[in-house]
């Protein structure tokens, strides 16, 4: 009798299940469901661009939804199916997306006094508030060894420089808290009743990615580092977590609430959460050599290397972590902060009317280089390997005859040129990039994008052949965990794949592309922070200021 | 009795007649005439962005069509009104807008084997085609004093060029043409029967501003310099002309056959043609000290300076002539290759739906410096101080919340911080800027417009009386041919106006002004051609290479 796993995907603006067989990855059933709160799921302050909040109850809603409705689809499509056949679950989802939960493990977002207060609400990955301690945890890190494994720099987007800002800005809510944890470590935990923090797992991904935990330096960043930011921080250090492990443990085992909320049978294994990129990279046949970008509304872009052979610490990187993709190996993680969200931004503010399919299809029609125009690809931040949320779009090469099909492509062109970005560094430091896989909605719904990547990049590029690469990663877990399987490449040899499809580099294209790759690599170090052009490269910030200013 | 005064200006899209009383500027009647041929008056070929150009038949059917229509207009407006009040007619018009002539003086392209010939047509202002030639002159040129007159660099859009370019891509039609004029110059000789180059009179405006005439070097460029470029060039030289005169002048007197189409009297002293923007300059009290900048599709600031007092050779502008815009005084032209036309791109191809009111209205809104945005003003390549056809644009700080208004009001901003650009170069050499008067349809149209110029210079803006200042200047200039003033300055004094509104800066906006200024100078500096960064200036220039190539 065939053996199914869950995986539960928690995204920027929806959760999904998804329901697989374990034995060769075929996915009997899907469910999604949007967060309510918000605009499309998202908490915004319109005086502030640089917020963005889920509601934790969002999360807890959507499980239930989700998994409910994935099974009841399951039931209804395959013959036979029964709930009892699934032997696990595993969660992925966004990162770093901290939240305050008190002594119970309740998140403050979810109590009555709290649920109007943004502070106490899910800081989504892109929040980009805490730039200036995200700036200081920079700064103060010099002397410590941590941000060597996170690219030299620390995030805004990240776990410490949201709690700083918290305590700053919202003290009540610091106040509050008796503890933080990641959306990744509250669904798991919030299910299988260990949600009190002295019980709850911690994912070594999130961990080791955003919260600078290492078994190096043993943990977290030590108190003194802590003290030196805020001395309340270092206090916290004492409520947060010692141990962080990989997804093939078991965060616990599925409790009666949410068995009955869900269908699922009440003790189900449910292994510990990974951040949503990871999972997809699981499922995208990572493994020595492979790349796999994530592409959404940003990228995430995920190596894993033999935890036993040396290791550069590479400039730049967002995390260099042991066990955080697949145990045993050295997850590295790189990324581009926007890619969906440019386009999306283009349809939604500078479209004469026309949609993704009108603008791709006129787009395709167009020769590399036919435009004359070339972007940076900075409209939220650069991820890698800049690491610096305060840089800002750029568009050159317009003329009286620009057309918006012609912007479109270049801002395509760039998130593909940014990409390049991450593959040379990765190189430049001794990890050879000997293929490429691409996941996420983009990489199903845009052969254009595909191959602009493959002509940019000059390499082919394979897409995963799950369209849920991130669900189906957890469902990978969700199978470890659940003991379907010896190890997780076992688990991925069985249920991972991709696409027959293939995007080959065009020879003609890939020449054209290296010159535009030439003009977007000297902006990328003139407004970069690379010492080359002193006055250009604090121009995006002068505007950032002149801008803050100007709003008071 | 009332005596009248007609001006016809013949813009980018349409002609205009304007009959304005000589004793107090009153504009008692007006006719539009769009040219029919081509895209809204300009043929364009779709393989060649740069490819602009106009049926010399649209002028004179235009001629006929406003005349005759603004003439009846007055009669049923103006009681008493007679067309044999009318004392003289002024002709003004886009340049260099150079075209071939035959023998006779009939435009190439209003020859039945030639009507369907671009380059025997007219060759507008706004025509790229030869910036390679452009390039060559400037080269070619170090050894002579003509180019530091117009600024140390010939323009593609002037007279030469266009010439060489057809000798090189039409030799056809350059040896089937006896001669070429200026469209300034073709009207007033169709119209007044001294058509055959042998008769023609010739403006000292476009010949000094765009040909390299100059009575300091005898007249047109040597036919040494001009054999340098092409042997045909230099004979070509004996068939143009070694005379050109000041506005003040007649060029002749209406031919029977144009009295008859158009209701004028047979005889009309008609003067000698003006460059738009210069006649627009004389309609807005230009005087010494005094900035008149002409805001259209493109921008035209002029000043003049008495020819008797010292005046260095400007870099940058587009040139420095004896008697092209006041008689006695010497003409100073500088200009923004695009202006309104910047706007209009937006509008046609990257609003979402929304038109120049709308724009106008969100980014009226705005603080100055909320957006985060700067803009170069170069989507047409920069006229002053660069003089570089080929730049282009650039737009930098938009993130994911970037809206079209705030990208149209950093556009409007460009170009203001374009204009202050001006004023500091001409303040730098020595002529200093006390009073600015703007004309044209945007200065008329929009106050936003208006106050961000005022912002940005630091100076009040002042705009001139009459919504259509070049036709008024060239109504000016028909008073003075016809004998109504002694001279220019005192037609100026009855005829000539400002309006009684006033833009005045507003300290607060100044001051961010200034800090966006300086962003938008080291982005100037960066890809503009002043040897600050090597590797960025070309990137423009790259960026038209590989369009060039990828468009085969």
């Amino acid at each position: 009798m065939a053996k199914y796993s869950v995986g539960v995907d928690y995204g920027t603006n929806s959760v999904r299940a998804l329901i697989v067989d374990v034995s060769n990855g075929a996915e009997v059933a899907t469910a999604v469901f949007d967060y309510p709160s918000g605009d499309k799921g998202i908490l915004l302050d319109s005086r502030d661009p640089n917020l963005a909040r889920q509601h934790p109850g969002d999360y807890l809603e959507g499980f239930k939804a989700c998994v409910r409705e994935a099974l009841a689809e399951a039931v209804a499509n395959v013959p036979g199916f029964s709930a009892s056949d699934v032997v696990g679950l595993g969660v992925d989802g966004t990162g770093s997306t901290p939240l305050t939960i008190d002594a119970n493990g309740t998140a403050l977002g979810c109590l009555p006094q709290f649920k109007d207060t943004l502070a106490a609400q899910a800081w989504l990955w892109k929040d980009h508030t805490s730039w200036a301690e995200a700036a200081e945890i920079t700064e103060k890190g010099a002397g410590y060894p941590y941000l060597a494994k996170c690219g030299g720099t620390y995030s805004s987007e990240w776990f410490w420089s949201k709690i700083l800002h918290c305590k700053r800005t919202a003290p009540e809510v610091f106040a509050a808290a008796y503890s933080w944890c990641e959306l990744t470590d509250f669904v798991p935990a919030a299910i299988t009743g260990n949600a009190a923090p002295s019980a709850m797992k911690r994912s070594v991904c999130p961990a080791g990615h955003k919260a600078m935990w290492n078994p190096e330096w043993g943990g977290l960043p030590s108190k003194e580092f802590l003290a030196s930011l805020d001395p309340e921080l270092a206090a916290l250090r004492d409520r947060l977590y010692e141990q962080a492990v990989p997804s093939n443990h078991a965060a616990g085992y599925l409790t009666a609430e949410y068995a009955a909320a869900t269908g699922l049978p009440e003790g189900l294994p449910v292994a510990v959460g990974i951040m949503d990129a990871h999972a997809g990279a699981v499922a995208s046949e990572a493994k020595q050599g492979t790349l796999v970008k994530i592409i959404g509304t940003s990228t995430c872009d995920c190596m894993v290397h033999p935890s036993d052979l040396p290791l550069a610490d590479i400039p730049g990187l967002c995390g260099i972590v042991p066990g955080s993709i697949i145990p045993g190996m050295t997850g590295l993680e790189a990324g581009q902060s926007a890619v969906g969200d440019i386009f999306n931004w283009f349809v939604s503010h500078l479209s004469p009317g026309l949609g993704h399919e009108e603008l791709t299809a006129q787009a395709a029609a167009l020769k590399p280089g036919e435009s004359g125009l070339v972007s940076l690809d900075w409209n939220n931040g650069n991820r890698t390997v800049l690491v610096d949320p305060l840089l800002t779009g750029l568009l050159v090469g317009q003329t009286l005859h620009t057309t918006a099909a012609e912007v479109y492509r270049a801002l395509v062109e760039a998130t593909a040129f940014g990409a390049r970005k991450i593959i040379e560094r990765l190189e430049e430091y001794g990890v050879p990039v000997t293929r490429i896989v691409n996941c996420g909605g983009i990489s199903e719904k845009n052969p254009l994008v595909m191959q602009i990547y493959a002509d940019v990049t000059g390499r082919p590029i394979e897409i995963a052949r799950s369209g849920q690469a991130c669900a189906m990663g957890s469902a990978i877990f969700g199978a470890v965990a659940g003991g379907a399987f010896a190890s997780t490449e076992a688990a991925q040899a069985a249920m991972a794949g991709v696409k027959p499809i293939r995007f080959a580099p065009q020879p003609g294209a890939v020449e054209v592309y290296n010159k535009l790759y030439a003009v977007y690599s000297d902006l990328h170090d003139a407004f970069g922070k690379t010492g080359k052009h002193p006055d250009l490269e604090g121009a995006m910030k002068s505007l950032l200021e002149i801008r803050r200013a100007a709003r008071g």
